[in-house]
């Protein structure tokens, strides 16, 4: 007898953006658990908070560095193999003694998501489900009011942690893209964007769906840092029929 | 006083993985439509069915051709502009009537939707809101149980109806693909990955979340020809932490 562990996609940040499905499994699940930032919320946390069971006891997993390490520090790996370790080894407590755990993800789990490493360690040994979510993507285009592909578009989905020269050879080959995980990149993306002339086309979302939400031109942007979740929206060709 | 037309994402075929925001707007809109193709029911419309106000109107829109014409005869494009026109007209009318509209759409509406074309009619005249919807590919990969992408992969999203060295081309430069409208095209696109290397890696998905749901190794799967919304995925790097 073990519990279930469901993988919850909670969409881009409206409360209202959760399905029927994760609303129906938070409310009843014994036991959620959730990613943060230290002394953070965490933004699955709090699109989660209008859903959740009262009773329900909370798992809180803060990562143990942000952006206080770069990725490239040797120390990084293991601490963050070791802080998946802990976390899976935390649910994997209730799932032995039958209770269900609902993990919250922030847009869809599977996309770019931390769920994907308590997956990986979980699976073998306990039943898991996975409740796709909205994707911070479509929620931002959604709120730009900007139809993203058409027809035989190809959509590149691409994190701007990536080397200049990959970014733009990625974006020279496809019709339209999404620049994730923005941050300290921002200024490294708006270069290759202005070489390859697609700036024009670029919208910045920050915070989309959430309070704070900002959408603009990225012409109309500058260049300090952006918020990590802060991604770039590229549509393809417009108005074909 | 006019009435807004929302154009609401119902996501990919289960009925549970509709938001919270369409399933309130569905029980509220006097006035829905959807696409369907002649003769049938229509996929949003089904996934619909449970959710919508049982007193609304109901819009439904048939493709003027289907299978029946290809894509590039000269017929089609003229016939598809008037049919989206003719679309647009008549939720025009009722939006002028100040009754709002619910169009819906499988799916997320900005991602190879229909919608879009209506969109871009409606969007000048009247207020439009997209809420979006959960992707046929996360309903998909979900269902999968296989996580997509992690850290740098880059992900593209393209249709199968692209020429083979085209989709060769894209296929060969990204970490993960989501391989879309699959139809016909199904064993251009086998010839394609096998000749990458990529088929043992490459998972077949047909009416993902939906009534008869099959989801295995594309390589079990025979090179007959697909419904269109059957889709691929080939997932990138896996458990790298």
């Amino acid at each position: 007898m073990t519990g279930t562990l469901h993988i919850l996609g909670v969409g881009p940040g409206d409360p209202e953006l959760v399905t029927l499905r994760a609303a129906r499994i938070m409310a009843a699940a014994p036991v959620f658990a959730c990613f943060a930032r230290r002394g953070r919320a965490g933004h699955a946390r709090s699109i989660a908070a209008p859903h959740l069971n009262p009773a329900a006891e909370e798992l809180r997993f803060e990562y143990p560095y942000t952006t206080d390490l770069p990725v490239d520090d040797p120390r990084y790996p293991a601490a963050m193999t070791a802080f998946y370790d802990e976390s899976a080894a935390a649910i994997a407590a209730h799932l032995r003694a039958s209770r269900d755990v609902a993990l919250l993800c922030e847009g869809d789990p599977f996309l770019y998501g931390s769920a994907m490493y308590l997956f990986d360690r979980l699976r073998g040994a306990h039943p898991v489900a996975v409740t796709p979510g909205i994707t911070a993507m479509s929620g931002c285009w959604s709120r730009a009011a900007s139809p993203m592909v058409h027809g035989d578009d190809i959509l590149s989905v691409l994190p701007a942690t990536l080397p200049a020269e990959e970014l733009a050879g990625a974006l020279r080959r496809c019709d339209a893209a999404v620049v994730m995980k923005l941050g300290r990149n921002l200024p490294k993306l708006r270069a290759v964007l202005d070489e390859l002339g697609l700036t024009g086309r670029a919208i910045y979302a920050e915070r989309g769906c959430m309070e704070g939400e900002r959408i603009l031109p990225l012409a109309e942007r500058d260049t300090t840092p952006a918020p990590y979740f802060a991604l770039v929206l590229i549509p393809g060709r417009q108005g074909t029929r």
